[in-house]
């Protein structure tokens, strides 16, 4: 078979996320403004879809303030520069146990909300495009669960069809992938579903590529999926998910470096993206081919 | 590569498991007497392991109850049928959400223990082997939550290192093998670890032989590793992990039914394995050759 | 994904090729007579398909002689017992070489010859299926080459489609499956194509699970296969394949012995691959819905 | 497990080749100061090694003569660029088959000599590094053959090794990787061998990554690996193989085009792969480091 390379290729820009990296860098922008500024910034490098958590203006520290993502919203939408609008909705699944010999009750860092109100700036921002992180697991640290039942994934996940938002299903293992096509079984998620492939998360899958192709393997014909590692192999992976027919992200929510010992902005982590797809002989695609490819909507706010 | 089969088998028996499954099959065992008595029949029928959970004597539900487990331990080692024993750590990492708009606190079937008491009886029975299930993962049901986060694990795993047992690192998923990997270089488990690959089991890895593949591909060398799958997949599995250069588990933890409309016995499932693994021309080995190529020792009861 | 086993299997017998094993077992059948009634035997024993090539009656040297194929075809069609006839046709690709210093002209051993003589006895017996080497390779020994060049092969491929008999493609690496796709891409064989997946033949591709999934990966999803390994991996790739979604070949043709010591007869092969089929929970299927399946049409001889 | 990306890469640069090229694009190298200068362009564009064929000064044909190797050698090791010199062992291994009906006698084109003779320019020239095409296959035309038997493999690669000439061995497919370990266990090659997976060449491997990763897979952990793709994809398996931890060949050899209707020279080949290289983050190492690396020596021409 020949090599099933994408050779019309979206980058999304992942802005800036929800980790403890806002006393890592300078560039991590932290208010409204800052992050729509670097998500309009990294849209005009190149990239095609922004991927927006939002942050205490002040302390960086990571919020789900339905103002904020408004202020975000409106920003990108009444900039110049057409970008697909991405907003996480991963913020309120998050449970910190209480050590090993008393884990319940949670403690400090647990945010465990119900299916509406993470939904909630979703159904007030109406972007094109929102995450939908599709399962529980050990995330990185010590007592911190990424929780997101199934009852759960079915409530948020029809929600957002019904608000005409397309889910981005974020896999961050084979059996997240696996459930992802029970909920398009159900009927909860559209035939053509759209996946993110979130590899060398501890403790998710590895990002080694017998790993990867296995989860490849089984996206359906039909999916669109894109697909990104953490760190230094934030860029190999811009390679690895086009070589393997899938789309790009990259940015200062998994990457904070450009290079040893420099750090990078996110126009100049997308514009490197950008260098690496064309230099593959693949074209990157803009906004509007990717309205199209995924059938978005472009909504007003409400 | 010249095919990588393990011609020298071992076979696990899973007795009974803590399914709900005990009021589907009149051979699920309940009483420490009938799960020891089905344990003897299994290791009779050429299980040279046998994993073993306890229940209610009276409903059949799961139960971690000391005295149950003790119990178990000495009718098998009492008996004259040697058998390596391997006893669940499973049990006291249940969470079940309150539903999709108010998911905590925990509801009724949350059974979420310390580290201590997850392995008291362990340090009990002292048993050559007890498992450790290496993550959190949606399982199954709409709100249930396998939950062992990383701090559990490593305490754990440690627990069980000084006691002498050896764990039987449940890898439900690419990210928990990754995980069990991290244990080791972190010096709490041994170097040559024992992995169970726990394919199929919902939403875990999925089942499939590229997923299979690529897990069986990150087992450092010098790991034993074993493999089931469940329901009809059992036996499939066998072939399986045995062409992969693995060992196998079945049994009515994992599987009921024999043959379509009949319902199995542990022996008879034990017994089919043992014909698979025979007509691919490998051996079965027996409880003392388990013991040595895993360096099992076995200990008294406390 | 669930794995995609072949529940409804059918078994090919591969009764007594033309490899030099006539004098290393007793049991290697060598006269039309001796051929057809092993042939039965095996079908007697669940093979639904028989896969002949022709020896000398006395010398049991490998023959290509017509009458020969003539007397098999005949004695196993008159027989009271249904079953699938498929000849070989890859008699007559076969060069030696003059050794290292003056590798031409070709020397003994050397038997090369045009298209229609190669599909001379499939022309006249009319199987349902012959067999089409689907390429070029060193071929164990050092100076023995399998050739069958594109043009060879177009030629074949195409008498034998015009000839009503399905062409069972027999893929010996990867680069001879990719050309399989070429020819049905060509037209010259029909969409819903049959392959033979060769696995461990020196110097083709190698048994390992991961070379063999790759070569499954790049089946066609309208394509139905088969496949099978030599010597002590026969038994093991019975599984293999139905794991993968296969079906079976077994057979004097690859492996000469049924135990460690212990030399095997076509019948005690088939009947442990039933054994292996049918406890890995799947059924084999007889010659009536293996046409079915395949589109075969059982012709008269000419 | 982490992707095991090769962070230290070297890039050949396969200057020219032996297709029939020579007309479709004026940037192909005749003659030996032509071969010699793109070469050294190569060289300081960041390649570490550049593999040669020789042509016919005037009409481009292919050659294996004598002299043109020595002129290509000379003119690279006088000139003040260093870089590994590595000439192909290819040619002499070729035949033409007379047509489907009268295969035997080979036709023109045929070019099928002994091994001394194939290995005599190595033998004069003392290249770091020479070819060995380890197996043999249909090579995309209909009637061609690119031949080597095991025993031509076994005997050049006795020469090649007594020479202190380094062996790239050439896998067009599984099998010949397969085979290459059978040299090194008969101790015709060195434990620490170098291959290089040749990928979707017709009629060999296939260059899907699935394909490449069972090859990869399989390749010994002592061993070092380079990779390359034709046409279109060479740029796409210079990422490819860095990511699976290889090195790199870019060139006229394989493909002519840097961009859809733009005409390659060798060093603008060179040059984006070192961008794609350095874009993945990995570095690209200069001769004398792979001459370390791969435990070269630096022979003066006999």
């Amino acid at each position: 078979m020949p090599l099933a390379m994408n050779r019309e290729v979206f980058i999304t820009c992942a802005v800036t996320g929800s980790g403890g990296t806002q006393d890592k860098s300078p560039h991590v922008p932290r208010s409204p403004a800052q992050i729509a500024e670097s998500a309009i910034a990294a849209a005009k490098a190149g990239a095609s879809v922004v991927h927006c958590h939002v942050r205490d203006p002040e302390t960086g520290a990571p919020s789900r303030d339905k103002g904020l993502f408004r202020e975000v919203t409106d920003r990108i939408r009444e900039s110049e520069t057409d970008v697909v609008l991405n907003l996480t909705a991963g913020m309120g699944g998050d449970i910190v146990y209480g050590g090993v010999e008393t884990p319940l009750p949670p403690v400090e860092g647990t945010d465990m909300i119900g299916a509406t109100e993470r939904v909630a700036h979703v159904a007030d921002c109406r972007p094109e495009i929102c995450t939908l992180d599709c399962g529980t697991m050990n995330f990185a640290e010590a007592d911190y669960v990424m929780t997101n039942t199934p009852g759960m994934l079915q409530a948020m996940g029809k929600m957002m069809t019904d608000l005409g938002v397309k889910p981005e299903i974020e896999a961050f293992d084979t059996g997240h992938l696996w459930y992802a096509k029970q909920l398009v079984k159900d009927g909860i998620l559209e035939p053509d579903a759209l996946v993110q492939l979130c590899m060398g998360v501890p403790w998710g899958a590895p990002d080694d590529l017998n790993t990867f192709m296995a989860m490849v393997n089984n996206i359906p014909e039909d999916w669109t999926f894109s697909a990104f590692a953490l760190g230094r192999n934030q860029m190999p992976y811009v390679a690895a998910s086009v070589l393997a027919g899938g789309n790009v992200r990259v940015g200062l929510e998994d990457n904070l470096m450009l290079d040893k010992g420099v750090l990078a902005e996110n126009w100049q982590l997308v514009e490197r993206a950008v260098g690496i797809v064309e230099n593959l002989g693949a074209r990157v695609i803009g906004p509007e081919e990717v309205r199209k490819k995924l059938r978005l909507t472009k909504q007003a706010p409400v």
